[in-house]
Order: C-alpha cells, then structure tokens, then sequence
C-alpha cells in the first residue's frame, strides 16, 4: 500500500518566499567546490575562527573547568605538585591561575546544577545582573549616571538572532505592520520580516556620503510606508554596519531617536559589532537615549568582537522603556518571556561565555597582560586586514568603498561590470576563479542599478596576500570581458 | 519631549494567547516563594540535574577537553609524569583514558576550527553520519536490514525543540491547517500551533486503559476536524509519553502509520524519551514505518534518557519521505534547510553532545564500564523513584494513575476534588504546604471533567521520602476539604 510518489502539500509561502543569502547560492556553489577538492576562503560570513582566528585563552579555560568541575580540584593539587617541576615538557607554566579556577568555582557556586541543567528561561539572574553592570559602564558619562539598565529587562538568548527574532515576531500583527530596515542590511531581518508576514519597509543611508543617516532619509521612507497603508511599528538600526562597516556618530543616533519617538516606533539596535570600531568611539542607542522614554531593544553577541564565539551560540537583548499591548494592557516584557519559555532556555555554554564577555579579567589579575595581548593582536589584525583589502580596491576598475572601517566587512561598490551581468555574476565567477567566497550586494539589499560585494575581513593575511593579486587580476579582466 | 507613558502598540494575538504551563503560574510562584527563603521541589520540568542528578563523566571528560584543545597534549604529558606517583592526593586514578583524548582529538580533526566557528546549519556532515549510523543501528531487525537513515535528512538542532517549531511553522499556511495532537500533551505542540495560527485538532487516548491509542480514537478526531473546515496537515504522537509516561507498542505505532498514509498527514514522532521506558521495548516510528511512503519527522535530544544535558540544548530532527510543496515543487528539505540557515547554526557543544549521545563509548575500552554503570545507575534509580511515588498514590483517596510508566513523569487523576476547585487550585495549595511544584492536568489539556497533575520522578530518594507522606497528609486533608 506504499504511495507511489512523495506527498504534496501546501507548505508556509512565508519560508517558501524567504532569502538568506549569507547561506544562499554562492556559498552553496563553494561547498559543493571543496567536494571535489577545491580550495575556497570563505568570506560570505563573519566566521572568524573558522578563518583561523584563535578563542580567547581565558575563555576557554574557564568553560573546560566548568564543563568539568572536577577538575578545579585536581587543579589546585597540580599546582601544589608542578611547582618548580623541573620536567620541560611539564612545568609551572602549565598550571592554570588560581584566578581562573577562583572564577570557575564561583560560577559554580552561583549555578549549582551545573550547564546540565535548564535555567531560568530569560537566563539566571546573576548574569543578567552582569550584563546590566557592563552595559551601565560601558555608557557612564564621566561621573554622571546615565540611566541603569536593569536585570529583569535582559534576556540571554542563542546568539543576537533569536532575539531579533522574538522583537519581530511580537511586532508584526499582520501584513500592514511594517519594520523600517536599511538598505543594504543584514539578512537575517528581511527573512524574519518575510517570516512573520510583515512588510518590510527600507530606508537607503546615503553610500556617497559614509553611508550617511539621517532625519530625512527616515521620513522618506515613512511617508511611502504610510502611503501604501503600512504602519510602522519598529526600526532596525545596525551599528557598526552589516554589511557596510559604517559607524554611526553620536548626533545620527539622537536624530533616529527623536524620529522614532516623534512617530511611535520602537527602535532595535543591532550593535553586535560594538567592539569592532578599530578606533572610532562607540555610541550605544542606550547611552545616547538616556532618560528619553522611547522602547529600544537592543542585541548584542558573544559571536564578533574580539571574541569570535560564534559556534557558542550566546547573546543578550536589553529591553528599556518597554511598550504594552494595547487592547489586554499586557507588558510586553511578559510576552516576551512566554516566547522565551517555550524554548525553555538558551544555551548555557553560550550564557557563560556572555557572562565572560561582560566579565573580562580585572586589571592586574594574572590573566590580564595575556587577556589584553590576546584582544589587541586580534582587532589590530582585523584592521590591517582589512586595510591590506581595501587598498586592493584601489588597483580594481571602477572598484569604491565608502564610509568608515567597522564590524567584519567590507562592501565595496562595482561601478562597471560587462553589460547584462550584475554582482551575482560577479560573485559567482570570482569563486570559480579564485575560490574566494563573498555574497553579491543583492543579498543584503542595494539601490537599484548598484552592485556590490561583501567580503568578510578575516582570512590570514598571508592568504590575503595571495589571493589580492588574483582577485585584482581577476577584476580588471572580468569588468572589460 | 519625553512620553509621559509607556508606548501602546498592538502585538501579535497569536503570542497574547499562547500558553506554556511548565514554566506557567505555578512554577513562577514557586520561584517567588524561593525568593522568600521558601525550599521547593521543582517537579513542574524534566530537568533532572537540577535535582542533583549527576552528568555523565564521559561527556564532560570530552566535552572540557574540546573547549580548551591544549589540555590534550598536557594531559598526555601528565600521564606520563603520574604514571606510579605516589602523592595520595594526586595519583594515576585521576588521568584521562587515551580512549577520551583520543576522541576529543579525532573529533577536532573532524571540525577543526573547535567549538568557536559556525558550522553548516544543519551540522557537520561527520555528526549527521553519525546520528544515521545510531538509528541504523536501533532500528536493525536482527540480521534484516531496515531502511537507511541519510544524512541528507538529519538536522542537529538546538533541543528538539527547535526541530518541532520548525515543522509546525512549515506545515501550518493558516487557520484552516490543523496539527492534530493528543490530550494531554506537551505544552510545546499547543503553544507553537497557537504561534502559527494554525487549528489544534485534539485527540484522546483512552486513559483508563493505559492510554490506549487506536485508529478509532484518530479517526474521530479527523472527522471532527475536517466537518469544521480544517485540512489535518501533521500528527504528533509522543512516545513514551509526555505527560503521561505511557509506552506505545508496535501493533498501535503501525496503526498510527496506517492512518497517516490512508489520510495523508505526515507523522511527528517526539521520542525524546526513547531510553526511558525501564525495561519495556521502545519502537521508534521509523523502524514501524521501514520502506512504506509515509512522511515521518522523528526528534530526539540529549536533554532526557539518562543523559539529562537539558542545558546544552542539543538535539536532532530525522526525516524520512519528505513532502514536496504542492504549488512550487520545492522539496521540504531545501525550506527546512533555509530555516535553519536564518540561525546560522545549532550550538556547537550541543552538536557534540548528539555525537557523544550516538557515539557511546565501545564495548570494552576503559570509559566503558564505568559508563555503563552510570548509566544504568540513573535509569534504575529514575525507576524505583517513580515506583515510591505511585506507591504514595495508593494511599491518597481517590487518585489513580493509569499506564506503563515511561518518560519522567507521573500523571494521576485526582478523582475527588473539593467542590467548585480545580487541578490548578490543587497543585497551587500542594507548592504552598509542601513546596513541591508540580503542574495541572489542564496545562497539559485534558478531558472535560477531570482533573491531573504531573509530577517529574527525579527528586533525591531521600527528598521523595521526606515530602511524600506530607503530600498524602495534604492530600487527603484537602480533598475533604
């Protein structure tokens, strides 16, 4: 009685219609080109260790421990034994800082069950208390105070995304509820938008000038929205960019909050790549708001930065100025937690590896000179490499880059491709030829009649090294082919 | 300018009426009475570390291995220099197996850029082989080969949940989709169909013969069902069951199976408590189903059994004859995979928690016996914790407590309430005499009329002997109340 052929049904036209380049046709081609032997780098995504980037010592350390509390023990007694150990192949400096195993223990202490155990499903409170310290310093204004970020408004989640996720999802009632997004932006939004059945509305920072964001730019993109009978609920600001790398200054950010606040809208700061600035100030949405009562949610992950923890799956949403639901007058941050229930809780690896990230090794502690050594040689890095690509472009026809340097990325416009190709095309043939992986401009969204790339700055510079030549070479053939 | 008031906005209905009683009022007022100095027992969750069951040293062994490489040259090292010492404190007992290093190293050559990276959304393929090699395996039929899992159709996921959210979001279109599940059931089903607006088709095992399950019971259910103008797209079966512990046998999982292809629904097998059936055979669906065309969705995870990893949040979602979208052609898989890419990936050390779960260690080497002697310790230990507490049921007026006993759970019917209360008002009154928190039948539904509760069998021995005759006391005294 076996059916003859594979059942057909009507699946979600949402998922069916949804776009996720990052993941999406070129990556695809450049998988099935390792299959058979090829060598790619891959820059379609912000993957740093999977590039070479090596974990943070001090985070590792602490998560073999807690993994394993028997060995904080063990440990100690190593220590005791190891001291001046004359072996050369084991010695005292193996042992580990009675610092990080003080850490270890007191984590413990604080989760007695261990990472084995579902916790609170928003995250225990000692590590939202955690994140609520490190935002409040974070956004000190020299001795005065700004606003304190509280505990029961932090969620820890699997990674920034499944935060973005939830906002969305709470925000959208229907296809007339719209989420203002830049163009271009990251991926994930124009899918969870798609998701959801909202209506995504852009807005379009201004490439020529940085990437520059202003008033106007929003109200344009408002008015069309309620032209069409659209109501915007939420707007989603990336800073650093993705995939544009521009960095918002503190004026930009007041501007977005006195156009979302003049209109209703909340707005979700996406400011994963906070530490990723090379230099330039950081200005957080929740400094720059202060005591203004406009709903902000912000995300940020344990996944960019420095750390580079992205397999971890570990990320924090703040919530401040909450909105409540209209018609049953139910906060929105008891809604929020039901959706977090339902999962039951985010991972706890990813949890402490937030709570290390809040929690860096306090100056003078035997960890920090290696801490600091280890963070510095890696965001120095970033920038050079991203630099030694950059300055690429400058050998490319018709190759220009805008804006500062921040986040992970590059996205480069290309102003002359060969007549009926766009960047797609381009992407594509610059992975045959140079097995150098990056995602077409489209996929992030971009004016029309504009192409682009993004690249992720991260392989080794060696391998930027020889991989440059090829791409320019590649470039200047192709563009006149 | 700033607001006066918090923003009022519309939020999605779908999520305001969402319901989730695990983590629902009962549990949150016991968490208050914690905060009051109040000792509770959390049994509203299957979260056995929680209640002090202790992780699997094989696991861990590997898992804080895998998160700081380096120790696996150091312990080599160490076991060179231990090998004989004669330090009581510190003594060969305490090195690794070279099994265990030599897993955490295979298992780095297999992903070599470590935990930190993302990797493929759907886990690396190495993982998935071995998820289809373990099912392979379970499944065989003595020296007659089954089908074969494919890796192709295997998602490590974060939880199985996650696997479950996406199926249902797949199969749900609108409110004329319906998802038929059985009464009681795991508050996950309910609450995700409520999310994707989709129609919940009840259906009722028969309780006071176990549970039973037929295709009658089904095909009511359908009836009544398609008379409303809902299209049954899926059919989750839990077994062994939440909340009831019940254990299916082969003859009704076939009838189950029957039922789904003569009515073209495709089947959601939840069989995260596959290793908790205490003795009785589990049957998975996919071993029923073998070569017949039946579209199957199967999801385990590394939260139950007698691994208790609730926390890492691991699981994995097995496919077999997927659908094809009926209007695009598109194959399920292909959509599947583009959800999962929109969160990049499942964790990574849930992912290695899946392989450990697959991968136990071999017949013979040294983890072994005392794996197996943890392993069996937890799952008798689990069993003669369930057989006290229904025991306890015997002397409680009017409780009875119907089926096999499988899972973590206990559901008895509270045959005798005091007029004009409810389970909800029982179990509310258990927490606040005894602390012990246990969750209302109707959080799990149930029919019309009659009243439940579930209790999670993994408190201490002791505790249970401690707490149950004060919750015979408050029993008997409240029904007569």
């Amino acid at each position: 009685m076996s059916s003859p052929s594979p059942l057909h049904i009507a699946l979600n036209p949402h998922i069916i219609e949804m776009e996720y380049a990052v993941r999406g046709p070129i990556p695809q081609r450049a998988a099935e080109l390792r299959k058979q032997g090829r060598t790619t780098i891959p820059c379609n995504i912000g993957n740093p260790q999977a590039l070479g980037q090596t974990p943070i010592t001090y985070y590792r350390q602490v998560l073999s421990l807690v993994e394993d509390p028997s060995r904080i023990a063990r440990e100690r007694q190593l220590t005791r034994l190891l001291k001046g150990n004359s072996d050369p192949a084991l010695s005292d400096k193996d042992l580990l800082s009675d610092y990080v195993l003080d850490l270890a223990e007191n984590f413990l202490a604080q989760i007695p069950a261990g990472l084995g155990a579902y916790t609170e499903s928003n995250g225990p409170l000692f590590i939202r208390e955690a994140v609520a310290a490190y935002i409040d310093k974070r956004d000190k204004v020299g001795s005065t105070p700004g606003v304190n970020a509280d505990p029961a408004n932090i969620f820890i989640t699997n990674g920034a995304s499944e935060g973005v996720k939830h906002i969305i999802e709470l925000l959208v009632t229907g296809p007339n509820d719209g989420i203002m997004i830049p163009i271009p932006q990251y991926p994930l939004y124009s899918a969870t938008i798609k998701k959801t059945g909202g209506a995504q509305i852009n807005y379009y920072p201004d490439e020529d000038h940085g990437w520059l964001l202003n008033r106007e730019i929003l109200q344009e993109a408002l008015a069309s929205a309620r032209q069409n009978g659209v109501t915007v609920k939420g707007l989603v600001v990336i800073n650093p960019g993705n995939p544009t790398g521009a960095i918002l200054n503190r004026q930009t950010i007041a501007d977005v909050i006195d156009f979302a606040e003049e209109n209703h809208i909340v707005i979700m700061a996406d400011e994963v790549y906070q530490e990723n600035t090379y230099g330039a100030e950081f200005f957080s949405f929740a400094k720059v708001l202060n005591d203004r009562k406009v709903p902000l949610f912000s995300f940020h992950s344990i996944s960019k930065g420095f750390y580079g923890e992205c397999g971890h799956r570990g990320g924090y949403l703040e919530v401040r100025n909450a909105p409540v639901e209209k018609s049953t007058n139910r906060p929105l941050i008891e809604l929020l937690q039901k959706l977090a229930s339902v999962s039951l809780c985010s991972n706890t690896v990813g949890q402490l590896l937030v709570y290390l990230m809040v929690n860096p090794p306090a100056e003078g502690s035997e960890p920090y000179p290696r801490f600091i050594a280890e963070k510095t040689a890696i965001l120095n890095d970033l920038y050079e490499k991203a630099m030694m690509i950059r300055e690429g472009f400058k050998s490319m026809e018709a190759v220009e880059c805008f804006g500062r340097t921040g986040a992970m990325y590059l996205f480069p416009r290309l102003n002359k491709l060969p007549k009926g190709t766009n960047d797609f095309d381009y992407c594509m043939n610059l992975l045959e030829t140079t097995g150098l992986t990056t995602v077409n401009g489209s996929g992030f969204g971009q004016k029309p009649g504009t192409n682009h790339l993004r690249i992720a700055f991260l392989p080794p510079k060696d391998l930027i090294k020889k991989v440059l030549p090829e791409w320019i070479d590649f470039h200047n053939r192709y563009v006149n082919g």
